[in-house]
């Protein structure tokens, strides 16, 4: 078991989201992000298989999809994309978020 | 995408920890369990390829491996294990973790 606590292990930048790598293996990517308030992640995909989930660790914001379609981002919220289907966050308060990815990309 | 709020999807339970499936699909399954204070994941593994990441969204703990090896279990810790390799999860508050496992079991 390896363990690592988000809150210690990233912090915050300006200009972008700040990107930490937790794990990476054949099976699944874990990653966490933190926003500053007004930062975001573009809405993106990519035509491959597999799935994301997005978790709000801590913050409120929103998760943008498909042509600009919203759903609130606040604590406990999990989000599953199809990693080709458009997917992005904007980030209303300083926000940690947890990815996972499998298969990883 | 879809969402759903961990804090209003799942409550907790006398006796047992509460399991919420989340998400099922070939590539990834997304589970939470809610423990109250006192109830545990006890320590197993299965025989197979493929990891298993959890993630304390609320609450204290420890997490429980090999031996009895224990490390902390609180809010933004996560934990990657293989599915092959033991672990568990003992509540010391009422405590929600995420997991994540990859090739779903």
């Amino acid at each position: 078991m390896n363990r690592i606590n988000l809150f210690e292990a990233n912090d915050f930048s300006e200009g972008s989201f700040k990107r930490l790598l937790v794990h990476d293996s054949p099976h699944m990517k874990v990653l966490n992000f933190n926003f500053k308030a007004g930062q975001e992640l573009p809405v993106h995909s990519h035509d491959i298989e597999g799935e994301v989930s997005l978790t709000v660790i801590e913050g409120e914001g929103e998760f943008v999809g498909k042509d600009g379609a919203t759903l609130p981002a606040k604590p406990g919220d999990v989000v599953i994309s199809q990693i080709a289907e458009p997917h992005g966050l904007r980030a209303k308060t300083n926000l940690r978020l947890l990815v996972v990815i499998a298969p990883p990309i």
